[in-house]
This record gives structure tokens, sequence and C-alpha cells, in this order.
């Protein structure tokens, strides 16, 4: 076993790209990560892309081949579908072939376009992500499936709207700075509460956008990292995937994610750590009870308690443990299928001290990143260290 | 590295399930796998699922976590994507995962509905698979790009309607005994010049038919095998993928396809063998043109000699070296995101000798496994020996 360093990241603007394909989107996205790597495409030997709903939103499956014309790489490419885990599972994939020693330069990432779509394309979309038999045609939607998860964690734990609307200002301020994030805009506390429901307990704000944007990642192994001096001083040291039944009905507790818990401990036992280990994440607040989900499945709060972890300030830029330090899903922007890929970039930014909040966490070592699919059915970790 | 064996395989009948959903028929294949692996189902470390048109066809993306359902598994599941070769990338990436020590068991195998769309719905399904931008809205189906292709083919090697006549009477001939094929019916060569023309120079009968389908293969190390007394006689020595540029008008050769030369090699470099030493071959007929195109890029022919290969009698079933002795996708059928697992199952039961029409290899030792996705912009082959 080898150990995987993130060698560049790239991502674009996420938003609304009315003018652009996805192929364009992945190119901006490669680009960058080439020219923040000093990797010549050419010593790349597999690509790893992620893409969730393409089928319905380009017309386009078998993407692969596309995205590696469009990032200039011949190689064997492949794209993984995990609904917005895709990216964190291609990914994960390009991390144990690399760690595996099957190849020296990986490229992995993803893109998803979605405000081409109308709010009801966009919903049917999205909606391939649960189960179509029994909660699609049911009428679920994942603002309803979130919000059937949020009332069992008040039920369980106790909690408020008051509480969720913490997470997201905090993630909007996260936001303010960074470049790539769709909403540079401040969200108070009470805007949020005041927002129009869309599922009860959840209001709008408590919700991530459409959006369209990409990311890659150039992942290299540390000997090839050494042999042509590509300054790679983040490592990808745990990675852990982990599956639940797709349908909400067909589960014992909706105040816990059991895929993600599965998923951490693999990733913590790749790395050798714990959570206490952990210095900051990049979590799946697709909606804000996700984040706090996340945070307990995580380890980084004990059930019930990550419900209080951003109105009390653990959690915020210069909390103990700051999360969604870009801004998250929330503030950020959720192209589902670049979102995991996205995460990593943003880890790894903050962990090389040139992320625009990283002034807020000068000391951090390790960072972990959480992916999730569907109603966490499907959810990937990784951990990543400063390795130099 | 270790030696990754074949413990099981398990087919649907390939065909038309009117009265099933997508994860009834993957559950039907991985129940016939574990009984013919005597693997028990709590052993599965991952599962690797390859679908392609998922969204479309059942309005379902995200289907991982159901397959695994489906199976009965409770582990780590994947959905790979690439058009046709979905499932071949998916059983790849399961034997990369094997081999390398990360896990002992794994599920592979894929699934697809496709005779519950209409005629225009599986014709506008499958054409995802092609460039939207640049083929599809200009009008190009798949039978229309293959016939570009075995135009170009004619034109560099010469060639006739009545050759590629004798493969697709070749491959009904081979399906006749296979219990999982989709037609079991005699096709003269007569008969398929004389079908209706589709794309010229393909008639109907060049071209494979719309399937609903799955396939499961249960992979294990030799170590896994050895320890719990797990037959598995077979195994998958060699592995390679290769992907090519999307449209056909991106290409300087529509008479080659050198993603399945570059998979063709990789797998028999990690096999180390070489063409000569293959005993018999499944490989990707999706029409008849693609079945020379495949032999001539794995090797087994010469270039601008594959068009004659079954019309002089070289891959009938008692030729010197058979090819789709299952019938191939052209008479078993083509339930996309299950063919590449399929044809694995179809070797490792030849090369067990319990194939129906294992009977004509009696000696066979080393199988091929070829796998296109679109118009093989993606290709992956596998090695496949006796290993006891």
């Amino acid at each position: 076993m080898t150990e995987v360093r993130v060698a560049g990241v790239g991502l674009t603007r996420f938003g609304s790209h009315p003018e652009r394909t996805g192929r364009d989107l992945f190119a901006e996205a490669a680009d960058r990560a080439f020219a923040d790597a000093g990797v010549d495409r050419n010593a790349v030997e597999e690509l790893n892309y992620g893409n969730f709903m393409g089928a319905l939103a380009e017309h386009q499956g078998h993407q692969a081949p596309l995205m590696a014309e469009a990032a200039g790489v011949r190689c064997p490419a492949t794209r993984y579908e995990s609904a917005c885990a895709s990216a964190g599972v291609a990914v994960r994939e390009a991390v144990r072939t690399v760690a595996a020693g099957d190849a020296d330069v990986v490229v992995a990432g993803g893109m998803e376009r979605m405000t081409n779509l109308d709010t009801e394309g966009a919903t049917e979309g999205l909606a391939i992500a649960a189960d179509d038999l029994f909660e699609v045609r049911a009428g679920v939607t994942f603002p309803g499936a979130y919000a059937l998860m949020a009332r069992a964690y008040f039920e369980a734990h106790g909690g408020s709207r008051e509480d969720l609307a913490h997470v997201a200002s905090k993630n909007h301020e996260n936001a303010l700075p960074n470049e790539y994030a769709q909403f540079r805009t401040e969200v108070s506390v009470e805007e949020a509460l005041d927002s129009p429901p869309i599922a009860e307990p959840l209001h709008l704000y408590d919700a991530c956008p459409i959006t369209d944007g990409a990311s890659a990642l150039v992942l290299v192994s540390e000997e090839y990292a050494a042999e042509n001096d590509v300054d790679a001083p983040v490592a990808v040291t745990g990675t852990g995937q982990g599956t639940d039944r797709m349908a909400l009905a067909d589960r014992t507790d909706l105040a816990a994610t059991p895929a993600a818990v599965d998923a951490a401990t693999a990733a913590y036992d790749d790395a050798g750590i714990g959570p206490a280990d952990v210095d900051l994440a990049e979590v799946h607040d697709c909606f804000t009870i996700a984040e706090v989900l996340a945070i307990e499945s995580l380890g980084l709060a004990e059930p019930g308690e990550g419900i209080a972890a951003a109105r009390d300030g653990h959690t915020t830029a210069d909390g103990d443990l700051p999360v969604n330090l870009s801004g998250g899903l929330k503030a950020k922007g959720h192209p589902v299928g670049a979102t995991g890929g996205s995460q990593i970039a943003e880890v790894t930014r903050l962990l090389r001290g040139d992320h625009p909040n990283s002034e807020h966490v000068p000391d951090a070592e390790v960072g972990v990143a959480h992916n999730a699919g569907g109603t966490v059915a499907s959810a990937v970790v990784h951990v990543l260290e400063v390795a130099e």
C-alpha cells in the first residue's frame, strides 16, 4: 500500500451556468486541477467520474469517455453513480487504485447540470435517488423525506427549527469569502426561521439549492510526487463506504444514518485515527438536519448533541470543530454528481492553508469529508491529513 | 496480489419479463450465483452493480442500495455505468478489489430492463450512450452508427452482407441449447440476408434484440476459496479497460476499435498470456459487424480477416476458436447493464464444463470476455483460466 496524495484540486464556480454544457464545466474543473497540481495530463492513467442524472438533464449517459476528452486525458474512464454520493464513490475507487499500486496518477471528480431543468424536472430528477416503487410513487420527495428524519430526530432527542436555522446561518457565513460558492450572502437565524415552509419542520433556508458545477482532483502516489517534484502536501489516509436500506420505511431509526457510521468507522480505521483527531469537516448538508445527522455519524458529536453544535458555536468557523467552512451544500451549492469531489477539494485547500477560510484553522492537520446519497442509503467518508 | 476466483455465477433467462421489476431480476440472478457458489451471502464485503438506463426505463437511479437489498447482502454497494459495458466495468473493479486484498468476497453483475419501453423509448434510451450534442441530435442511432462502421470495414478490407449473415446464423445456432437465451431458434444465412434492412448494410438479423435480464458473479480470493472449501476452479487472471473518443466523427478509422485493443493488451499483459493462448471467446456482438471488429481487436484474427471467420468455420462451435458459444448478444440477448457479467458467467460455465455447449470445447483452458460500450468508446476485456 502506498500513500495517496492530493496533487491538485479544481472547481468551477457553483451556481447557474445556462450557457455551459456538462463537458465545458468538467473541462474547466480539470484544467484548474492540472494547473494546481503541476502534473502533465499525459501522465493520467485512469479517470473516475461521478454523475447522477445526466440521462435526464442532458440526455447523456456514457459520460466518462466524453469527460476524458473534456479533460484532455487518454486513459480508461469510468462513470460512478451513487446519487448525491457519486463523486465520493468515484474518488474512493481512485484512492484505492493508487493505494493498491494499480496506478500512480488518477483524476477523480464529477459534474452535474441541474439548473437547465425546471423545478418540476429537477424535483423529478432528484427523486430517482429514492425508491421509485415504494417512495416516489407514494409522493415522497427529498424535502419530505428529510422532514421525516428531522421530525424523528426532534422526537428522539429534542431540538427545534431554531437550532437548524443556526446551521443554515453558519454555512452562509462560511460561504461569504468562497469564490466558488453559489450563495455569498448572509442569512440570519431570523431570516432562516422566517423563510417559507417546504416540508415542516424544514423551511426554504433549511435546503441546499439546485446547482450546476464540476469538481476534479489529481491524485498521485507519494512515490510519484517525490520522483516528479510534485507539491502534494495533503494525503488521503482513509476511505470508507456504507450502504443502508433504500426506503425510509425499511429502516428502524430515522434519527440516525448507519451507512455513514459504517463509512466513518471504515475510514477512521483505514487512517488509524479516531473522531477526536479531526480538526475540521466538510459534511453533506443537503438539508440542515443532514449536517446534524452527519456530525453524529462521524462521531464528532454524541447522538442527540449534534443539534446544538452550530447554535452553541462548536461547529462555527472559530469553534473547536469547524464544519462546512466552504459554506457546505447549503450555501456553496450542490451539483450532486460533483459534490463529493468538491468536499475533498475544499478540505485539501483548508489543510494546505490556501482556502479563504484557512485563517480560521491555522493549525488544522486532519480533515474529514462526508458525502451521502439519497436519504443516506449510500455514504462515503474520507480522511485527509497534512503529510509533510 | 492474490488470485481471483469465480466461485459462482447466476443468470436470469434473457428475454421479455413484463411482470418483473429490476430488483426481481437481480435477486434471481444473485440467488442462483449464491447457490452455485455455496458461499454465504453474509460473507459478501462489496457489491458492484452495472446498470445503464434505469433512470429512463424504471425512473430509478441510485440502484446499488436497492440491489444490495435484492441480493440479500449488507455491504457497500456501488453502481457502475459505462453504457453497454456497465457490468464489465463493475466486474473489473471487483476483480481489482479482490486482487488487491481489499476484500475476499465481492458480488458483481448487472441488470437492465428494456422491454417495458416501446420501440421509440428503447431507441431513445440506447441513444444516450452516444454523443448527444454531436451524434444523437444529428439523427444518429446505434444501427446507423454500426452501419457506418460496417461500411468503413467493407471499404478498408472487403467483405459482404453474406459474411455478416454467417455471424448471425452461427450465434443463433449456438443459442439453441442455452437455457438462458432469448432466441432459441435457428436462423439460416439466407433468412438473415432476407431480413428487412435497418441501416444498410445491416439488416434486422444483424442486430441484437431488446432484452430484460440480470447477471451476478460471486468472486472470491483463492485464499478464501481454499479456507472455506469453495469449489472455484476458474480464475480471472487478467483485466483491462480502454476508452476512445465518443463520437465516430472524432475517430480516424471506423474499421477498428482501439479501445478494445487497449483493453485486450492490458488484460493479456495482466494474465501473462497472448491471443494464441485463447481457446474460446465471448464478444460483444451487438451487431454482427461488432463481432468481427471484436475478434480483430482481441488479436484472434488479423485486421481484415475477422470478416471471414464465421463463414470459414474458424469461430463456429467446432471451429478452432469458438466465439459466442452462448449465442452472444445476437441470440442470447442483450440486457445492456447485465451483459458484461453474463459473458463472464458463460465463459466460466464453458471452462468448468457445465455449459450446454461445453461439449464443443472439452479441452478449453483459457477464455476471453469482451464487453463494449457505445460504438466501443468504452471496452473491457477479461481473461479467465482453469486454475485447478
